[in-house]
């Protein structure tokens, strides 16, 4: 079975920057498996990305690789690194792109300085092929990663759309929405189940019921759920959910315990 | 030689949910090939989905495996099926998806309900990547497929856009418009050959001529011609035709016998 | 290690054209792997292509196949080639699609021909799949070049946008925008370098000076400096260069030594 090696870009799919990663990596490596997360991330927006690989590597086996570029900083002093944590390893830019992955004791972080795991001549534009690519693949040829370079204690971190906790209520935010308009927040599964069966949920001020699945609502109708990430979604049956709500990143979402009195009345 | 797995959903290319599924499928399978066959199916459009596998199942090796998920229904009481017909393998939901598929006399289908096959937890959101990809990837394991499930007798089916005969002549509709504005119709090339080599056709009430090639016609004219998935298709040489004949989805399009005197006259 | 294919198209990712090529590929060629360069060339534009051509071919192991398909003429009498040049293989319409890999002395260049490695019935609209992907899977199998056809000596080339040398000055123009809004221009990075230290570059009538990579601007600004694929590039930091500067494909790019005194007054 080849190594694994997904790509997270925001090089888009019409210009050959991501191919040209691809190349730089099977020039190196011996038989891999590549498999594009996605490259439609916004221009230059960590966040976005960082949220795509907390949803995706948990289902990737054991043993692979994620190289992840969104990398506004490429060409000035900010490091490169590679990262061991949960089983996977990440190479890329120490710019918060894997804060997801970064709270586990046992991480270890190395940073990518070694010459000879890069290609020869580096471009100081295209770190993603001249540095990444190539670590990338050296990491699949088996490479110890203290080779890279120097351990790393400080990584960046990004500051997550954080879950609050006021009065008793969970108050979060919008923080990615997707294809079909659905609205990913910061409230995680965890903290929904916390609450108990009864539960309030507002996004931008309106309420939404929550249910088990979309196709729980009524067509056209807007409702919260767990969804695939193990995070609260905001959904419209067969709808868009952003446009419906006028929702975007960043609008508010709470969720409280159902004033008891109230539910039992209506159920 | 890995078995060839391909994949054809409605999830677009900026969300992870793809890479979720190939994740699910690496970690059960052994090597394999991954084909993206689209992700840019019109949203919850069953019908443009199951045209796109009627063009390209053909043209993929004996043996190969079909994932297919625009799913419209998922969460609810849907089935799950796997498919065997023409020596490819189907997997996706029961909803029509398949449809080009189910005329085979010897065709097997059986129902996803062995929990084995599955991801541990299923989401309600999501059995593409739960459900479905791990179905997959177990086929390509070589389970037999009686293990994934009872048989079903009784797929859906689409009400596929019909060719009507009327008077000798042969109607039909645009059905799918593709990138360079072509107009795939209803109509099979069997149809337009049983008409002999002369013949009208008129496209929203426009007459255009039947040619070999694109190249056949003039800069900037419609005509129509067996497109390379076996369907009459009206173009424009370098041009839109959608545009120009302001054509959509549903467009009526007649093909009928020339009425011998007036062609004749002309040629 | 199996076979690297690359595909260059203006097919899209819609529509399934890509996978008829592919899965025409893989019925027969082994193990192989596919890396899609880009499928969004804009339709019919083989100028593009060739660049993306030019630029990503370079980073690929020897050996590689690249199936490039831009081909307005489908279905006329242009000719099919395969082409060996700088240890690549290329396959397509002879239309000039490969002219960057056209100038070494030792390329070879055969016609398509031979029925026996094609798929037995060619569409006249789609050859990517039944004329150029067979083609490609038959030279992986390691098909002599010969057997394909007749040597080709007078390959359709296009006329490059040609970079002048007038008063000392190189004067080129824009010929690819990516997605960043980066302006690709067609000045070589050796014609840059062999001015000297201190030049003047103006685009649009308009100044911008040369740096080292984007982080040497201030964010907002534009600048010229040496991309990743050895062509002068103007950008903006943190900005859309196409956007700032009302720059499109074809507008004019000059470079020329500075004028000593002028530049020594400032620095």
């Amino acid at each position: 079975m080849p190594v694994v090696i997904s790509l997270t870009t925001d090089f888009g799919l019409r210009d050959p920057y991501v191919a040209e990663m691809k190349a730089a990596i099977l020039s190196i490596a011996g038989p891999v498996q590549l498999v594009d997360v996605t490259h439609q991330v916004e221009p230059h927006d960590v966040t976005e990305a960082a949220l795509a690989l907390e949803a995706v590597v948990p289902f990737f086996p054991a043993g692979s690789i994620h190289v992840a570029v969104v990398d506004p900083g490429v060409g000035t002093a900010r490091r490169g690194i590679v990262l061991a944590s949960r089983g996977h390893l990440f190479v890329g830019p120490d710019n918060g792109l894997f804060t997801p992955f970064l709270s586990d004791a046992d991480r270890k972080i190395f940073e990518l300085r070694a010459e000879e795991y890069r290609r020869p001549t580096v471009s100081r534009t295209f770190h993603g092929r001249d540095v990444f690519a190539p670590a990338a693949a050296y990491a699949a040829l088996g490479i110890e990663l203290a080779r890279f370079g120097p351990p790393v204690t400080d990584p960046v971190k990004l500051t997550w759309p954080e879950v609050r906790d006021t009065a008793g209520a969970v108050a979060g935010a919008v923080v990615y929405i997707d294809r079909f308009g659905n609205l990913v927040t910061s409230i995680r599964a965890d903290a929904v189940r916390s609450l108990g069966p009864r539960v309030t949920i507002t996004i931008g001020g309106r309420a939404v019921p929550l249910v088990g699945t979309y196709g729980d609502l009524p067509t056209g109708q807007a409702g919260a759920l767990l969804g695939s990430s193990d995070r609260l979604e905001v959904a419209v049956r067969e709808g868009n959910a952003a446009t419906a709500l006028r929702a975007r990143r960043g609008t508010p979402v709470v969720i409280s315990p159902a004033s008891s009195t109230r539910r039992r009345g209506r159920s």
